[in-house]
């Protein structure tokens, strides 16, 4: 039925089918799609279609996650995982995740056009909730998947005060039953996502696609701050215990040392407590997030900050209590499937594809547990700016990205031939 | 009636009645009584019963302040005012405003008890919302009172959206009506506040308590600092244009600054934008409270922090933008009245009676455009905090604030008798 390549046609499809996806959003004027909303259920049915009519047998697991299956050579056998996530922060970019599923629809589609013989089943996963913007912790879908959701994270709320467990009913799965959607290993041949960049360095470099060698790994804290609340007028400088100039003592040198030891640390969010604009603040809560390609890197900074913070808090006589809400450690991509990536860059006519480490946390960190992956990247416009609205990618660089990723799918089916 | 001077007894019925006040609240477990609230009226509807049985006959006026007033001698003579606020702060003590007031009726009590002959009329006020709380603009009441609420403060919305205008049909008032609640200049004596010194400074030099000299002049800003949001782990740092670190620098130059300068200076709210725990903040926003003795010191020190800013936000590639939400110049306390005050103080025994200028804003700054004003500071506990559960004053000092006050008002009769 298909033609060879037509990888255009493909791409417009893509760049069409995010801009659709883009108009489920709870956001109005922006685009927000959280876990187990309305909008993530209108989401993965618009995508359930999109993967029937790519010839892919469509089903929702007990997560959450989307999930499409094309058969192989006869029934039941491993699968080859393609995916990404369906998903978004708030205020959200089009493409993060999103590209990354439609590519991969587009790739099962192309082979099952071909009428290859295929040694493995091909799925595409559209995991849920790889961001955490609800519920604070990253990768449930995929951690899921792997078999690593338990009661602690069913007990976690979002802002309103809901549990993942309530919400999970809400959303008509059965929190009982959400390690049905744990996948034996066996069962598993690999896993490949295709990736926005999120950052500046392909474009820098000249080039559309790169294969990733590790993700970076993360931890997320919640730090929270406590001097005492008092009078804005009344209250001397001598007694005062302002926990939000203390905060923002802490936030200003959490950049400064991030520049300095190499790492990726941000503050996203910040609140004053009681929030009087005439109230001292007794309390202050601010989030971190701290990146490092090394995990010990990581780790010294933190510790660097945690003595840094001591020294402000002890100054100011505040306390200074940290939680940490998400870990996850550096995960390197699995060099037979990195090498596959990077074969499929070259039939694109790049014939020294880039390696990149990824600074951004993806699925592949949690899929790691139960099966090997790897990634392709994709040039990011303006600058390499995600978790934006003005994130942007090329249609002529989702072109190259399916071509390259189909590619490397031929190269690990002739593998498994 | 009354026996002479039952100091013991009135001080202790007005700390019962501060405890009993502190039950009508909106926040659990903490004291919180916004403007146009049910507790607003569930509170003036138990100090309405209180100014009955002190009897005085107490209604209502059109912006929500309660009033309660005994006739002089003659119907419809001008009126000696005493009184403070009913609402708070969030999260607040229960002595602020809320004990002015009390002392106003006990004072109004003996009063009326003695069956002395009235030059004036004498009126207790219940202001609202002397703190602004849930519209951020300070003073409705008695801005009201002294008739200068006009449309724009109408306009202005609580966090939940709620315009005041809205809030006050609610309410049961006509927000066409407020004009209603203005004061003729004609039918005033004066305005006297008893209010807690919400500072350490009585406690400090042993006394109990103060005349009041000036009001220190206030602005409140709302204070946006723009950049552009991005993805945490994707965005390197000479790219990255984050809005809070920008924020927080200056948050922390606001304090030195107070410092060097001998004003105060408070951020008591704060916000990153969009908010994601993994998303570099595009925007910060935060509240600024700018006090000082004389306004031109004030003043001054704003114009060197908007320097600062400036080259924080330039150096930053950030955008700066203010909003004045409120500004108050200081306000002096009437000499005659001042003297009063201070011949009610050495009547407890006090023969060189203490002067303070209030660095919290009062009722009185709205009053004065009206009629003239003057304070009696009481000693605070615990350390002078206010605007704080801890918020303390003694029975004792209460009995005093009862005597000086009244002796305050005597003199004012004799010298208009």
């Amino acid at each position: 039925m298909s033609t060879a390549r037509p990888s255009g046609a493909d791409a417009a499809r893509v760049m069409d089918r995010c801009d659709r996806l883009a108009g489920i959003s709870s956001l109005p004027g922006g685009i927000e799609r959280v876990h187990l909303s309305p909008e993530h259920r209108a989401a993965n049915d618009l995508v359930a279609g999109w993967m029937a009519e790519a010839g892919l047998a469509a089903r929702q697991d007990a997560a959450g996650n989307l999930i499409g299956r094309l058969e192989g050579n006869r029934s039941d056998l491993p699968a080859l995982v393609l995916g990404s996530h369906l998903d978004t922060v708030t205020d959200a970019g089009r493409y993060d995740g999103i590209l990354g599923v439609l590519v991969a629809i587009e790739t099962a589609r192309r082979i099952a056009d071909s009428g290859l013989e295929l040694p493995f089943a091909l799925e595409v996963l559209g995991f849920t909730d790889e961001e955490g913007t609800r519920f604070g912790n990253a990768l449930f879908g995929s951690r899921a998947f792997a078999g690593q959701v338990g009661e602690p994270w069913l007990a976690l709320r979002d802002r309103a005060g809901t549990s993942v467990r309530d919400a999970l009913t809400a959303f008509g799965l059965d929190p009982a039953r959400v390690g049905d959607a744990a996948r034996d290993p066996a069962k598993l041949i690999a896993y490949l996502e295709v990736h926005i960049e999120q950052g500046p360095y392909l474009a820098d470099s000249g080039r559309a696609l790169a294969a990733v060698s590790t993700i970076a790994g993360a931890r997320r804290f919640a730090i929270t701050v406590t001097g005492r609340a008092g009078h804005a007028g009344g209250t001397p400088y001598d007694r005062r215990r302002d926990a939000l100039v203390g905060a923002a003592e802490i936030v200003v040198e959490i950049e400064r040392l991030a520049i300095r030891t190499g790492t990726i640390a941000t503050v996203g969010r910040i609140r004053a407590f009681p929030g009087g604009i005439n109230v001292v603040p007794g309390t202050a809560r601010f989030s971190l997030d701290l990146r490092a390609e090394r995990d010990e890197d990581r780790d010294a900074a933190f510790a660097e900050l945690q003595a840094f913070a001591g020294q402000v808090c002890a100054r100011r006589r505040l306390g200074w209590h940290v939680e940490e809400l998400y870990r996850a450690d550096a995960v390197a991509c699995d060099p037979a499937l990195q090498q596959a990536i990077e074969a499929g860059i070259r039939t694109t006519g790049d014939a020294d594809p880039a390696v990149l480490w990824s600074r951004a946390g993806h699925d592949g960190m949690a899929v790691a547990a139960v099966t090997p992956f790897a990634m392709l990247f994709v040039r990011c416009g303006n600058d390499g700016i995600s978790h934006h609205p003005d994130e942007l990618v090329a249609e002529d660089d989702v072109a190259l990205a399916i071509d390259a990723f189909e590619a490397a799918v031929l190269h690990l089916i002739q593998a498994h031939g």
